[in-house]
């Protein structure tokens, strides 16, 4: 397995399939987190080519760990050196990562990923191992991806301990643009908004921290996702905008919020009630076995140990 | 001491006196919080009149502890038996607290107060003699507060466990807008947005977990924070809607979200190094120490320890 970029997410996939048995390798630009890397006993390079080659001759599954803007220069020279291998990504924002995948003649052995976690932190250091156990790691269902990879992709984001929700790219893009984009731009404006107000900070708990806790996060990595996202993000935004100018108007009105809170709790409680069922029921490979992933996903399945399919019988 | 009311505060409260050594007792009008704070060896009744004679016998500071639409019939109950009493209440708006109290000629022995803390959950059952610990606990610095009353508030506050921030009660109201009840409606509006888009529940991590759970609190409790204090709040939510509409233009007209994400990452940054000296210098009771507090309070200073005052010589 090969790991191009060892930032937070990939630097905590190498550590974290390294950790699983996995003979994984990373690449890295910068020669500080690859000697940070090496020096902590993992198997890193900056040499992009003499990687490329190695995954190639070991028919390795490469996943792309870099930040969007890096990526089209990165496709391209996996097209050159490695156009056979398997190929997955980490990145929040699939729909662009799909397009740039196309656009680079790699669709074929791609199958998108998006593991749903991450800190206010980010670089090698930040990285963890345990990064991932737990957490929601998306695995693209889209109509073209190749069932023998996607096994591979489902298998290393159990290896790392994450539970596997199938979902297309589009609808991905939907719901981060939602559980996530939105969040954070909501947390960027609350943090703004106290900011102006004296006494504020020196009054704020519980509420506030929760409530700007992602507004801590470095404001590119913010920026890329948000912008990456842009047209989900704008629709998110509008029905945002939308529930907080009606309740300011009732509030002015006759001086209640009742239909934004009650709505919200209620969303709420919905959330925290939303069901976990196990997916055991589908085999990949199998006719229409892309639909009924993204349909079984999107109802709140998810995959906790491994799908039968073309290299597991059921 | 006297706590009228036991929900979450007030049952806290009088756990957190008794505790501390006070010789607390407390009134609630159902009969079922009180007979489970009773089992649980505290002393509480549902006999209003016999606890506020008792309170009048014996000097005790009085802590109005009940949901605002419940104060003025209280206040005219305390108004009646125990007027000589000092008051203070734990509510989360201060104006309107003091407006009623004023209302019922009881602002001379009155300085309201605001412990900063809170739970999802609500009643006496959810009740922590630790909830207050570490928590700032505002002590109101209105022109009109005694002295004596004053000390024994903040004396009460420190004894839970809380540090002291003393504001004005108008400067409360405003930073709780931006601090408390603003994050509660950006929750419920994020929670509802997100509630309409199929697979974001089953996406949903730490950014929309944080983001929305303050929407899990009680409507009625976050209504009635909110539409107490509607005037500040209108004024929160015009800057934030004027914010994000912002970013939504930036968005649709050149892809980029810098100016909010960057403002709200630096407010978010300033909040984290806020300081928190001890208030130290002030010595309660001499010339303009109610103005000498509230800058001090206004700065981020907190009091950890008793301040000198009337019945604690420097």
């Amino acid at each position: 397995m090969c790991v191009l970029g060892l930032g937070l997410i990939g630097g905590s996939l190498l550590r974290a399939a390294t950790a699983a048995g996995y003979r994984a390798f990373g690449y890295n630009r910068g020669t500080e987190s690859v000697r940070a890397a090496t020096a902590a006993g993992f198997d890193a390079d900056d040499d992009l080519t003499a990687v490329l080659t190695r995954a190639a001759a070991e028919d390795a599954l490469i996943v792309l760990a870099v930040p969007m803007p890096a990526l089209p220069a990165l496709l391209a020279r996996i097209a050159e050196t490695a156009p056979g291998c398997a190929l997955t990504d980490v990145t929040s924002v699939k729909g662009a990562v799909l397009d740039a995948v196309t656009a680079a003649g790699l669709r074929d052995r791609f199958v998108g990923g998006h593991p749903m976690t991450g800190t206010a932190h980010s670089g090698w250091e930040a990285g963890d191992a345990r990064l991932f156990a737990g957490a929601p790691w998306v695995v693209a269902v889209d109509e073209h991806v190749d069932a023998g990879v996607w096994m591979s992709v489902m298998r290393l984001a159990l290896d790392c301990g994450s539970v596997v929700v199938p979902a297309r790219s589009d609808e991905h893009d939907t719901a981060a643009a939602a559980i996530s984009h939105l969040p954070h731009l909501l947390a960027e404006a609350l943090a703004d908004t106290a900011g102006e107000v004296p006494l504020a900070f020196a009054l704020a708990a519980g509420s506030f921290r929760d409530g700007t806790r992602v507004a801590a996060t470095a404001p590119d990595l913010v920026r890329a996702m948000c912008e990456a996202n842009a047209g989900n993000l704008r629709d998110m935004l509008d029905r945002s905008i939308k529930l907080l100018t009606g309740a300011r108007d009732a509030l002015a009105e006759h001086g209640s919020v009742a239909e934004l809170v009650e709505a919200g709790h209620a969303a709420r409680v919905r959330y925290e009630n939303f069901p976990r069922p196990d997916l055991l029921t589908v085999t990949v490979g199998e006719p229409d076995w892309r639909a009924a992933l993204a349909s079984a996903g999107r109802g709140g399945a998810v995959i906790r140990s491994a799908l039968p399919g073309p290299d597991n019988p059921r």
